[in-house]
């Protein structure tokens, strides 16, 4: 099995609503992450995208942004995990280039939320038999963890707010990021909306669009390709029960901890080397539970890491170092790449205001559904 | 790269509207694969599925499954190419085991065509802002292609019949098949309802619900798994300008044409080493130019082998050995799965009434929308 190096990144700005359409926004991102990568051409082109067959109507959409981008002709497949899909799509990349099939492949991830009403769209995650008719969706299923988290544990009554405000933070130094210039203090989050309690707006990912791109190359020709190579030293998707409540534990996130140890596993690291990690921060208690089942803090005390500052830039370790989910904006598909590229740029020096000084090794989560798919890589520089 | 074989496959009938729900259909063919293989863990699931999102308001399908197929735990990602989603995620499974990444992997397909209208969902695959706004679907693409067919080369009026009527008869001995007994002649194919000109109703697949499912392992441990290992000698996707519009000359499938001697390429044979060929005969049309494709015949000869009786089971080039696309029924996601459980049926020798006499190498392609996606399989004993 070959190593797995990334080679070029592109990202668009996060926006409530992109002017480009939903192949426009996938193809400047591709061919971003191809000038980048100073490539013209791709063994493959995977993508992923959750809304579009509905939103706009649009299904076959790696065949189509390939051709957009000026690139039909080569493989093209689309892959997903629900709101997962962005980081299973890179997964179907590393496959290729790590199996000796491809040796330069793109990975694109797009979503275009301005198109109609997601959250509906959002709970064809969940079961459609025996979770959404009884009016279940991914907010309110993260609320059930929340409420839980909040019975079992009893953290102070801010203690979550931390990761929303850490978040808005540290976007105001990231160009991409939806919220640049909107400073969030703990009072602000407690005195934002209650949507579906406990969950108030500003512990929730916002609806945007976006697209991002990363071109993947075997190790031994990145060298060649860039002065920036970031490795990929792990790769890892698990699954959990697919319904809450058939769940011994959901606070334990059983999936996230077989994808993480997995990927530790892979990488021959413990989670004491990471230097940054960019979890799926959906909402603030899959952070705080991302941080636990990550093995980075036992069960039940991920809020004290926030409390105490230790997700800050300089901290223990530094979570969502350009925003996160929360504040560069979560736009579903193509989540997971925007996380890549940002690690790109910690790894390499290039991350600006939201440096984490030193950054070698990063740790990248995904979640799909209510943390039924977990998908965990790891990339060193 | 390690070389990767079929150790197990399961199959259920293909029915106009099964009783069975979309996740026990998909949970029931893996269930079965397994036993085939006599293995009880996995260490991927692969799905394809193209319309349960908007039919049964169901995504993130391969962790359902996998949680009704007792496997709560696995990976399981979601893999698609419109309506040639079977076969592309046959190929995430390939690259999976091929690289080293897993062992043993499940790749299941599942379509519960019954669940609404699935005309407009399957236009999806065509281009939402410049095809469909026109009033383009797949089959009045294919009636485009059929129609820019009959002009350029003016074959007699029931030369396309053909595929259609062997078609049928295959499936008379396939337990599988939706149309298991409904003898069709060419002049049936000809009386038959005009349903989007000049395709009639016997030239087209019908609509249906269906699951299969494969078991894929590394051929090195294939031996100690089953006594009969199908071995897959090469996979390629490829993909065409996105639009028929766009294309200098549509009938000439330059999807089908890279894909195809991309496979060649990599199994170091030619078309004349294939004993059989399970193409993706949506329509009629489509089986005459796959033929013209793969280069069993010059452009506009590919009719030339259906009149002959050269597509029979005993002929130069056998089609839709088992009833095809036309004939077992093209539940979209699970079509190339079945193809490859008829393919594995065939290589070892247990086709039954449809058995092609000492078929050692069988050749497999599907089609993503109107040929936009082409994706070839090469499979021997």
């Amino acid at each position: 099995m070959r190593q797995v190096s990334i080679v070029g990144i592109g990202q668009l700005p996060v926006q409530k609503a992109h002017s480009q359409s939903l192949r426009q926004l996938g193809a400047t991102a591709v061919r971003l992450a191809l000038a980048d990568a100073g490539v013209t051409k791709l063994d493959a082109l995977y993508s992923a995208n959750m809304l579009a067959d509905e939103l706009q109507g649009q299904k076959h959409l790696a065949a189509l942004i390939a051709d957009e981008a000026g690139l039909a002709g080569v493989e093209a497949l689309e892959v997903g995990a629900a709101t997962a899909a962005g980081a299973a799509a890179l997964r179907m990349g590393i496959l290729a280039v790590a199996g000796g099939t491809a040796d330069v492949v793109g990975v694109v991830g797009v979503e275009k939320m301005s198109g109609g009403a997601a959250t509906p769209i959002l709970a064809k995650a969940l079961d459609a038999e025996q979770e959404v008719p009884g009016g279940a969706t991914l907010l309110s299923q993260n609320a059930r963890l929340m409420q839980l988290y909040l019975d079992r544990y009893r953290p102070p009554a801010e203690a979550l707010a931390h990761f929303s405000v850490n978040a808005h933070a540290n976007a105001a130094g990231n160009p991409y990021a939806l919220f640049r210039d909107r400073h969030v203090t703990v009072q602000d989050v407690l005195a934002s909306r209650l949507v579906s309690p406990p969950i108030r707006l500003l512990d929730s990912s916002p609806i945007c669009d976006g697209a991002a791109a990363v071109v993947l190359a075997a190790t031994e020709l990145a060298g060649r390709l860039t002065r920036h190579p970031v490795h990929i030293l792990a790769s890892s998707a698990a699954t959990d029960r697919f319904r809450l409540a058939d769940r011994p534990d959901p606070l334990a996130l059983a999936a996230a901890g077989r994808s993480v140890a997995a990927a530790f596993a892979q990488a021959g690291l413990s989670p004491a080397d990471v230097d940054l990690f960019e979890a799926h921060d959906a909402f603030t208690i899959m952070a705080c539970l991302s941080l636990e089942a990550a093995g980075f803090v036992p069960p039940g005390q991920g809020w004290r890491l926030a409390v105490a500052g230790e997700i800050g830039l300089p901290g223990r370790i530094p979570l969502s170092t350009m925003g996160g989910l929360k504040a560069r904006g979560h736009p579903i598909g193509a989540t997971a790449l925007y996380q890549v590229g940002e690690i790109v740029l910690q790894l390499t020096g290039r991350a600006g205001p939201c440096q984490v000084p030193n950054a070698r090794l990063a740790l990248m989560q995904s979640v799909g559904g209510a943390a039924t798919t977990v998908i965990t890589h790891i990339f060193g520089a």
